[in-house]
């Protein structure tokens, strides 16, 4: 049997048609535009299941449902709410079910980033892990007892702990959360505070050559030897870890993964200090059991394989 | 069928024979005085677990488990490590059978705690409950999913999320963890710092009177009108918001259920701001599922109830 995930991005929609290994087999892939409303956009998505269907050269027998992964909160086959599409309680599988006669999964999609890194990447054969997302925002998803956690249906905002009571204001509305300050958005921001109080650092070349500040500027002249840049690094790695143990020491998984772009930094100047900073803080320390942080490895297609593998986690 | 419940303090132990509603039918305390090594502390536990049956009028027939919180790491049968008692990585449950022929169920005593507040008090038929207790230090449980949330081990450690980074040092060896604002430690040290600022406060005579500055000068004093206090209460007030809506924007529960010495404050000085502070801040506002802010009411019997109900919950 097969499986059909969706990635519904803010402008565009991805769909796959994934085996039980997690092998992508077909995508398609189609703008979202100006949103059509929940009745035609229910259309869409089955018609993008078809579409990969027939790419595949499988039938609707051939497939035991289509998880679709999307931007907000879920319940059962319900949309509670998206933060960038205008829906508000929609009974989307029960729409889509009107346009192909196959059950409709729904996840957060960073929820379901984090099923596709347990059931086919980093993960894999782990009782509770967690995937941290490194981009614009800090999202993430809890594998807690092999099961995607969110609660009572919100859980799961790793973003929005405070890690600075009364610091930089988050999009949330709180202060000092800590996506304002681990996410790229946060660490740019650490950068080019850095810039202003030293005119002489190599920073200001290479964001120049690159056309602006970056979330990699750091790094690129971190590894050129800037002791400016060095500095915003072991800053930006010292609040990621923050974040980190304050996680591990509520929720103790085996493993943490961190994936987005941050998450590509040289290993010298990100991966490694937060692992010591992790050591050195977190409870389990007591009793050596200090989950491993390691590097997502889907990339860009963690969305459609957790999409398509959500029957497994919920 | 009955059950018993071991509550392990650092200098006393209570046991209590339970029935199924979680009625303590009897009850035997002693000290623990000097730690006697893990093979005589089982025969201890035995006997405790003896001398109730005795005193309810039951037999070993009767009883379907014992169960003990202990302050530590336990996993299964074993004990990984305690705080304050000498012990780490031993078989418990192995040593207390060669004593009394009942299987031994092994909880953090906190979790037992949440364990006891969700099967027979204001947790009672949630799905997904969080316990916080206020006293020496912010202790913990986790309900998820109708079962006790420990992770690989040491999990629920909930107090050590970092809430203001680089703040006031804590137990734990990090600083500005959330224990250092919202435990009464941290809310004497509030009560003493604004008491320095203020030598016209209230608070300094409220504190004579009682021998000392405790977790309730600061609500005594507000509620006789004094501004400091009415400050201090806003801070202490501000910060345990803090924690709590980090804790609901990770796992969104339906209940947190506060206890501990501080819990016990004034309603209107404590319990509503917070509320308010939640419903102002938290994710889930946006699903209209902002959880219920309650005062736990088992009280000291939580361990000795939550001890005998972890069968239920693990």
């Amino acid at each position: 049997m097969y499986s059909i995930g969706i990635d519904v991005g803010g402008t565009n929609l991805k769909a796959g048609l994934v085996d039980e290994s997690g092998a992508i087999l077909a995508v398609e892939r189609i703008p979202l535009g100006v949103f059509p409303g929940a009745e035609k956009f229910a259309e869409i998505l089955a018609d993008l299941a078809k579409a990969v269907m027939e790419q595949g050269g499988v039938t609707k027998e051939d497939i035991s449902y289509v998880g679709a992964g999307i931007p907000g909160a879920v319940s059962g086959g319900t949309v509670l709410y998206t933060a960038n599409i205008p829906m508000k309680n929609v009974p989307l599988a029960e729409l889509f079910r009107q346009h192909l006669d196959l059950p409709l999964l729904l996840g957060n999609d960073a929820d379901c980033a984090a099923v596709g890194e347990w059931s086919c990447g980093v993960g894999k054969g782990t009782k509770h892990f967690i995937v941290v997302t490194l981009g614009t925002g800090v999202g993430g998803g809890l594998i807690l007892n092999e099961k995607l956690y969110t609660g009572a249906g919100c859980g799961g905002e790793i973003g929005h702990i405070v890690i600075c009571e009364g610091g930089a204001p988050c999009n949330c509305g709180r202060k000092g959360c800590w996506e304002a300050y681990a996410s790229a958005t946060g660490l740019i921001r650490l950068t080019k505070e850095a810039m202003a109080e030293r005119p002489e650092s190599a920073l200001h070349a290479i964001a120049a050559e690159h056309g602006g500040v970056e979330g990699r500027t750091a790094f690129l002249a971190a590894e050129a030897g800037d002791e400016t840049a060095l500095a915003v690094c072991a800053d930006y790695a010292n609040y990621l870890a923050s974040g980190l143990v304050s996680l591990i020491n509520m929720l103790h998984p085996q493993t943490v993964a961190l994936g987005g772009g941050v998450a590509a930094a040289p290993e010298h100047l990100l991966l490694e200090p937060v692992r010591k900073l992790v050591a050195e803080q977190c409870y389990a320390r007591h009793t050596d059991q200090v989950p491993a942080i390691v590097r997502a490895e889907l990339g860009n297609d963690a969305g459609i394989i957790g999409a398509a593998m959500l029957g497994r986690a919920i």
